[in-house]
């Protein structure tokens, strides 16, 4: 047996107000004044002078502003790396993202792309980046991917949905200020807070299962059941407790891995460009089979929250669409045989994956 | 307020048996054939051909063999240092830590000597060191110190007991199998565990606590409650669990701090030479005014595994030797701080210690 050895983000922050540390932080790895930081930035803080007046920009440093309502692609990666390339007199210092699960993994993959040739499809899947990243720097706004510490960056492709799964992926630097996520909407602070839940459950109950993976997980477990099922704290505590989470359960599936909503939720997303967390929650909510217990209690806490899913997102699509959706969950095969062990092509059929999506 | 930028080990390997990637691990590190590796392994594997015969030596690699009886030294250190330099041709490729915190702390204080000038002596307190460390990997054979993951080395110097706390000190590497802790001796597996525990009770008491270190603390301490309260669980797997709990334990302490217990045992140990485990031991079973509930604990889990601890080490000691102790657990003032709060002053007298170190 081979373990894996995990390359941990080596470098973290953590603290209310610590986003004021930015430019303390980067400005030693400045090269020179002609390698910019290019801070890519969630554009739902265009405006926001609250955080947008503290990014320190300097000499040719650049803000782009980037929409997160799509899944990242690896189009828009090709697209951004370009346009750093043509505009930055020299290679930049480092990519600074700002935002959600999608700004993180874009900035995790520009920084790839910036020292890797071909497109950012051509790196899709386990180990295949050649050079190191430039130096990248995760600051989220909104708890539960784990993208903050994960050692991926999950991007739709011209013929797939997959990450860059690579040692040089995890950020050099990350900074968990649970003030910048203040003002997530509560929809969206539901959806992100249960990816982090889904994903510990199926950390949880998988057979990759692990005491590294099981002790992160079960503590992010931990967290999202108190926060998302009792009352009894402040919303600074919520914030911070719930970045927690988010971290320990990206650290629980680095040495583990996911299952059977995260594989049927890529499916939709790619078909339908259904976002990851609304989409983990759309699957988990059919998943009594696999997740009994977590499934009912995810239910409470939708009901708690007063959360209404969208209803009938498959209602009409065509059997080529639920083919490609297949087509892409099964794809997954390291998801399925860690939900449902080595043997899943039994019970994992076609048929099986197209009865659960008409579900929903 | 400024947080601390945390450094954190960069790469780790968890798993039964992982040991044997130690070669495919390092290989790639080796600078070229004159600059050895050095293995830094605990005396207790002397003629231990199940472990050493997988230490892979090549070239103008060395084995040395330290004795972990004795708490690390300044003056340890410096020999060390100077051994390695006249006996290798260049800078070593590596220090290999094999075994306690002993070791792994003698393995990280020499990493960081081979490249700074002067005594080890010169760089305890706070970021005092000037250069990177070399390449330095810590292989725990023991668990509960969390030096495999912390940003200290705990050293006995000439007039002070305290760590070489700096951003270079942490491993590039660590090691984490479980199957090198089997044969530890009950009364040592006992007291480095309640090592873990009691840093986790200082940690989630102190009012340096955020939620970063007690969502650490908080897992380190439950597994701990398991582990040594509890019978529910095979041998191999209270291994994995005990490693997990160090490996969290050290976490919650680099991102906050110890107290009574770790200041009392400096003493202790600067005095007498009591080893850190025991030494946190002795005192914590007298800390009932500051530690209620978990002291209560403690003394269930020593009448579970029946453990005697000695008694009336401080019986025979001279005026002058109390006021060596506490003036080693008067300097940690952040100790103090943490333990008690700012005005830890008034309530903590020469006194007071003196009546603590009295009852031990």
């Amino acid at each position: 047996m081979n373990y894996k050895n995990i390359p941990m983000v080596p470098r973290v922050v953590f603290g209310r107000g610590s986003f004021n540390q930015l430019n303390e932080i980067i400005s030693p790895k400045r090269l020179n004044v002609n390698a910019p930081f290019i801070f890519l930035v969630d554009d739902v803080f265009r405006g926001d002078s609250w955080l947008t007046s503290r990014i320190p920009l300097a000499y040719q440093d650049r803000l782009i502003y980037v929409s997160a309502k799509e899944e990242p692609k690896t189009s828009q990666v090709d697209e951004l790396v370009e346009d750093i390339i043509l505009k930055s007199k020299e290679r930049p210092s480092g990519i600074i993202g700002i935002g959600g699960g999608t700004i993180l993994d874009l900035a995790k993959a520009v920084s790839i792309m910036l020292t890797n040739n071909g497109s950012a499809s051509d790196y899709q899947g386990w180990d295949l980046v050649k050079n190191p990243a430039i130096y990248h720097v995760g600051i989220p706004t909104i708890s539960g991917t784990g993208a903050e510490v994960s050692r991926t960056t999950v991007l739709t492709g011209p013929d797939k949905k997959l990450g860059i799964n690579s040692d040089f992926t995890p950020f050099d630097q990350v900074i968990l200020d649970s003030e910048l996520t203040k003002d997530v909407p509560k929809d969206q602070w539901f959806y992100t807070g249960m990816d982090c839940f889904i994903h510990c459950v199926e950390s949880l109950k998988g057979t990759y299962l692990n005491a590294f993976s099981q002790s992160y997980g079960e503590k992010a477990y931990e967290l999202c059941n108190q926060l998302f099922l009792e009352n009894i704290i402040t919303d600074e505590e919520a914030q911070e407790k719930l970045m927690m989470a988010s971290w320990h359960g990206g650290m629980s599936i680095v040495y583990s891995q996911v299952g059977v909503a995260h594989a049927l939720s890529y499916g939709l997303s790619y078909l339908l460009g259904t976002k990851h967390g609304i989409g983990n929650c759309i699957v988990f909510d059919q998943l009594e089979e696999y997740y009994p217990e977590d499934v009912a209690l995810f239910k409470t806490m939708k009901q708690k929250h007063n959360i209404k899913l969208p209803q009938g997102i498959c209602a009409n699509l065509s059997d080529e669409d639920f083919d490609i959706m297949i087509n892409i969950a099964l794809e997954l095969e390291p998801l399925w045989e860690n939900a449902v062990g080595k043997s899943w092509k039994k019970t994992i059929t076609r048929e099986k994956l197209k009865e659960l999506y008409q579900k929903m």
